[in-house]
């Protein structure tokens, strides 16, 4: 599978035409083949770095990174992926920028697209804002190129919003076809996507929704398990049914952690704060409305303390397929006795699955890359191909 | 125009030998020979990037930006322009530096140019401050090239200051240029650089100052117009009154926005503070006198609430020339109705000229490239061409 | 010394194979080969450079910068030197990251290594943590690379902490060569790295460590002067004495300014907190004793104001080889009646060093590439002759 050629004999066979010049916001507006390019494209990338072959194809050109909330993994992981395709990065700092002295987002996104090939952003802290967002900037570039203001279209990567976080998703289901051998190895797995106990409040959503609206596309059987009142977004529910219907896999929910774990052949628990809590949220920052907001927090840290018993123990663990089920994590977890005193994994757990879960994080950069790469490159195989044919160094060889 | 030997032919016959190792902080220190290159370098530089060939005349090298105000769209012009000519962007974020503890402006300017070559500053707080800021920088490195201890002499480039803002009215030139179709059109064309009011106060004088210092050199007729009380450096206007006596253009002032907009063919109207009072406010933060600063800032204010009046509406625009002037504006605007309650544009009158703004916006990365390329390439005109004949693809192609 | 041959030959004769994919924390832990590599590579890299031959050896990479205190020509040199070799530089603000959120300095470490060839570190705060952090990033990211996470392992490189300042003393002693014509020249030579008057409190004492640490090395006498209780790292100064031993230098303390001075050749004059009191300050930062430091910083200021007497003045200077010892800092200096009423040096004395100062200076960014280079390249000496033969130009010539 990690055959430079077989890569790229893959992706011959695969169309792409709609994702040149278009941008990656939700992982199920992309179709099988686009998801499947995605994956080829990534790891014909990552091949061609381990043989110390340059994929610049960019000589130069920015990436501009547009942040609303602190990052470090996904931070680094773009500014690896401009820096491996020859973007620079530079970030738009609202904090340094005029934005709040009454600039329109279609303004600031025409200002600042002049020579960006790539934006990416992250917005995820508001139920029904951050993905509008991207849309609104989206529509702004286009809009941009179509009136000849912008020499390029900008291509938007979305690095996590209150929806989807596809760049997470999409690097963990590489992980996981690395570690089942192929795509064609996971019909019939079990995978638990599972709500877990956290003494903070108000995590994303779009992990979850993410790996429900992914995982469900390649017939495997998925479970979202959470206790009552953890719902996702409905949308997102339905995609996740309506793919496993499409491909002979299923989507089941359930309010018990020990059934999602039973037999499972993948667990991913992570804590979230609850859909409808953040709607509130949402409108009472809207509102300025700081007492609420703090009243709200103080009910969801009650509300979570209810569900301590949420926790991935080795007890849960040797329910899984014959006890070895793959256990993965986005990262930072909270990690009972080591960063916080009752959290979702136990430390005996978290440890052993130490590697794998850096393993896993490290195929975000190459996923990234892969999206951009396809936005620019309209045949990516023979792209590719002629990348490997340059053969320039990516470090100096004499 | 536009056609890439034609501009490289211009370039030729214009002696841009004192533009080589040299700043850009005045447009009016620039011969207009000097001038006129850095319109057609722009220009030939943008031509490179739309046949996707690449500008980069440095293989590494740092470009370092010293932004003392907050900025969008200048620090991604400036991001922009070093991108597009090899130079990587390191922020002199005096947040960051030990600035504070005892370096003075000759020592820093020494310790950060061992690699720089190009510094890009902005300084246009304080009246007396900003230029004279950039000519201590400018004389520092230039010590420390003389001296040895530089291995090469950055580049200076002005990105606004208190007296001149040369990457912006030299942008908005290159799209007047660009607008009527060549410079030789521009003759006896109106132009009227008037205030407008705003709801917010102490914006800088650099733009106003900026264009009636360039604009007067064309053969306009230029017109200064603003109430009575807004009056902006009297060296300024000194020089706007010779350049039009020299080019048999014409400069006036006035204290009626209609009489401006009367038969203009462009109109330029945008709020400023008053230069006696940006003198007063300089002098109360050098004496640290808060009381004072908020006193005059609530004084302003009040002063600018007598001139809600100074709007550019539908009707004023109506007088222009056939009614079409070529609205302008360096953005971000004070929208009436958009951006705040009654500000310096209807917005309608906005929006109609949007797409055109945009375009003005998008000539000042070329423009400050062109400043940075002139300075660095002894023989302009030949590098342009060797870099057509390089033919190194900016994206990929395969 | 500055022939590119002759340097390029010299590092053929020296050994640095230890060195390749290896850190640089501290020099002491360095053979002399590899210090006189670092050396050799430091002045061909800037020998290329004069030249305008471009030293880039890495087409694409990220170098990687975790400042922990603020910083300007450190983090200037940092950047000069990445980009020399071809990195792009990305910040680790922790500011910006999720660090706080519980994450592991493993975890971290690991999650911008991805595509981090090198990671530079300044944490020089507390006495005890910051040479025990670089080492516990080092441990990570080669645990990492072996578990296979990391496709590279990132080099280390010490840009200050608690007990060295490697890219500081290697570049003042570069400094030292050039002014002295050779290594050769310096057996014999004395040197006093001497504590001098500071209004303010609390700086590092890696600069006197790192110094006499280094400066011993070379068959000189050094001279570590300071008042009682201004004492250093007991664990240096035995590396110093031994050092010395090796070298047929001597190395030498004493409470006496003047004896430190007395026919010395180089002077080092510079405020330093005392050991003891940097350690109780760890301790009370430890158990967040606020009272207790401001109640130590002021017992320090007092302590620091009974030794004013111990600036570097003309007197002092007029006494030492001929009156004219080579005075040095590593910046920014406490100038007498400049940056403070009382400091570490006279005006006079200051300004007249001003630019070997500067050139001392300009070492650094050489020497941190050097570092980068010698951990990079397998035969340092027939990569650099490969540059030279593949001549790319670092700006452009036609």
């Amino acid at each position: 599978m990690s055959n430079f050629t077989d890569l790229v004999k893959k992706l011959e066979g695969l169309d792409t035409s709609k994702m040149y010049q278009n941008d990656f916001l939700l992982t199920w507006e992309k179709s099988d083949a686009e998801i499947a390019a995605t994956f080829a494209v990534a790891d014909a990338l990552r091949d061609l770095r381990e043989r110390n072959v340059s994929s610049k194809v960019f000589d130069s050109g920015l990436g501009i990174s547009l942040f609303r909330d602190n990052s470090t993994r996904t931070r680094f992981s773009f500014a690896s992926a401009c820096n491996m395709l020859g973007l620079e990065v530079q970030d738009l700092d609202e904090g340094k920028s005029q934005i709040a002295h009454g600039e329109t987002v279609r303004e600031t996104a025409n200002m600042i697209s002049f020579m960006g090939d790539v934006i990416g952003i992250r917005d995820d802290m508001y139920i029904g804002k951050g993905n509008a967002y991207m849309r609104e900037v989206a529509q702004a570039v286009q809009e941009g190129y179509d009136e000849g203001n912008l020499e390029q279209r900008p291509t938007l990567v979305n690095l996590q919003c209150d929806i989807d976080h596809p760049t997470q998703s999409m690097a963990d289901m590489d992980h996981i076809i690395h570690q089942f051998g192929g795509v064609e190895n996971l019909k019939g797995k079990k995978i638990a996507m599972t709500w877990a106990y956290s003494p903070s409040y108000g995590k994303p959503l779009s992990v979850p929704q993410g790996i429900i609206g992914l995982m469900s596309r390649f017939g495997m059987d998925v479970v979202l398990a959470h206790p009552e009142g953890y719902e996702v977004m409905p949308e997102v529910e339905a995609v996740a049914a309506k793919n496993a219907a499409a491909t002979g896999g299923s989507f089941k929910k359930t309010n018990s952690m020990a059934e999602a774990f039973e037999g499972a052949d993948i667990v991913y628990p992570k804590s979230w704060a609850p859909f409808a809590a953040m709607e509130t949220r949402t409108d009472l920052y809207g509102k300025g409305d700081m007492d609420g907001i703090n009243k709200l927090e103080k009910e969801l840290l009650a509300q979570n303390a209810n569900h301590k018993d949420w926790e991935c123990t080795e007890k849960l663990m040797k329910t899984t397929n014959a006890g070895k089920a793959l256990y993965m994590h986005c990262l930072p977890a909270d990690i009972t006795g080591v960063s916080c005193k009752e959290g979702e994994v136990e430390a005996s757990v978290f440890d052993r699955y130490r590697v794998p879960m850096y393993k896993e994080a490290g195929f975000k950069p190459y996923i990234i890359a892969a999206m951009m790469f396809l936005a620019k490159m309209k045949d990516p195989a023979a792209a590719l191909k002629a990348l490997e044919a340059r053969g320039q160094k990516r470090i100096f060889t004499y």
